[in-house]
């Protein structure tokens, strides 16, 4: 009997101005999934983690997934899939797509199915469109492909691999919660044009300051006019964690996803742990649990371990 | 008493998504302009062409960014500026631009003033308040620079040079009048904020489709959902163009500006021929007045010849 265990990563969407069309792989933190191979038909679940999540394979992004890939190869092999998570839900930085992502790796291999990265990320689209209701890859693709991404066109799958350079990241997670589906409500239905222009200029300027590899552009380039005013007024400590974080050194940032993590670019590790201990000594004071990661850009997507 | 003369070529502004953003400088048609010292102070302009602009220094575009440039330095040497314009006034393949840089470039040689470039757009921009009442640099910018340029701001003239692969640039120009002001006026004044996304998820590839020198994503991402819908009706055998320049191989194109010049990529000088062919065709069957470039990128700016 088989069994496939993969390490499968949180991800930044949006990137400010790449607002549902970037997104970038982190090296930390990610979940690990195993899948193994049983007798019978079945699909099982097991979680290793406390997040209470359904066990249930036609209720569970993970499940979803499988269930979707077995029957478009007309298998009824029986799996059980053990899922630890330690990208909490809700968090802002794919945790959802962690799974389906994660899933849709294992089980290609444990299947021998040779899927493309663009079917895989088909398939996890599954999990996102349950999780969510949405069909959006801007985490999907990223925890698959590794790195930066741009999802040039989500209906036909259009993701195009993009060069950064070296590039710290600090996450806080303050540990509030805003559903997905509220964060998209309160985004405006229409933009003033000269908004749109401001924003599809800082997005060509983020992607050509990553591809030219110039941190002064990222940094003037990391701007978000649109999600950003609707959606920073739900996170405390927003404006204070941007603020500090630029006077000890960062790149410049934001909201994760929709939140509630923030995000912070920096071009060395020293400034990106300044970072952290501003984030920590903001949501401290603030008297609002948190969690802090320092990492790197993940330049290869889900791992086979 | 010296003399300078240059040649300030013809651009291509928005390249379709990059709308107000984007410029790209090309090698033909192209103004000659030259600056005389002369004795006195006055500033004198002539022209060798029969477009029947004005002389008058305080109303020709070239005059006013010479005087701006000369007060700037608190010059009062006289010049003659002779102006043989190659580029229709009017034809949206940045005319005016074409004047303003020119003097530019032409004033810093002939003054000794060193300006940077950046300057030099911000001396140029003068003339094109004038041509058109707004501070835009999509045309100057390129016009001066050279290559592709992404404006990415334009109070602050954040410009960035973008690479490009070789590319060849068929133009047609028929022969009606759109006013910039008119093309302004019927802009969308807000965006269904999917409209917005699509576009800067496009900007996004073509600038990075540019970088990559990938010609297919250049051609994927040569959309605009914001401008040409409303635009292209103004223009006359626009569809047929586009339509007939994609069979025979082109990349993608649209309006150059705000029209009505018309513009097409191609990959090779022979497609770029082929495409120039059918544009001929439609016009002449259209019964509309035309002229037509195959031309590429001007990789410098404005030349000192």
């Amino acid at each position: 009997m088989k069994s496939v265990t993969v390490h499968t990563a949180a991800t930044l969407s949006n990137l400010c101005c790449g607002f549902d069309i970037l997104g970038m792989a982190l090296q930390q933190p990610y979940d690990i999934i195993t899948i193994n191979e049983t007798e019978g038909t079945e699909i099982s679940i097991k979680h290793l983690d406390n997040y209470g999540l359904t066990t249930d394979p036609k209720q569970n992004i993970a499940g979803v997934v499988l269930e979707a890939m077995r029957s478009y190869l007309k298998s009824t092999q029986g799996f059980e899939i053990i899922i630890e998570k330690k990208i909490k839900p809700g968090s802002g930085i794919g945790s959802s797509a962690a799974s389906a992502a994660g899933v849709a790796v294992a089980a290609n291999a444990i299947l021998q199915a040779n899927f493309t990265q663009q079917q895989l990320v088909e398939f996890a689209m599954e999990g996102e469109v349950l999780a969510s209701g949405s069909r959006h890859a801007d985490n999907l693709a990223p925890c698959i492909y590794g790195g930066l991404v741009l999802i040039r066109d989500t209906p036909s799958l259009d993701i195009i691999a993009i060069d950064t350079p070296e590039l710290y990241i600090t996450i806080v997670h303050p540990q509030i919660e805003i559903k997905t589906s509220y964060a998209r409500s309160i985004l405006p239905k229409e933009l003033p044009l000269k908004t749109a222009i401001t924003q599809w200029a800082n997005v060509a300027g983020l992607v050509t300051g990553f591809m030219q590899h110039d941190y002064s552009l990222i940094s003037r380039s990391l701007k978000d006019v649109v999600a950003e005013p609707v959606r920073s007024p739900l996170i405390p400590g927003f404006n204070e964690v941007r603020e500090r974080s630029m006077q000890v050194g960062a790149l410049g940032g934001g909201i994760s996803g929709s939140g509630p993590s923030l995000f912070m670019l920096s071009q060395t590790a020293e400034i990106a742990s300044l970072v952290e201990k501003e984030m920590q000594s903001i949501y401290e004071k603030l008297g609002v649990e948190y969690k802090t990661y320092v990492t790197t850009i993940a330049k290869h997507g889900v791992r086979i371990v």
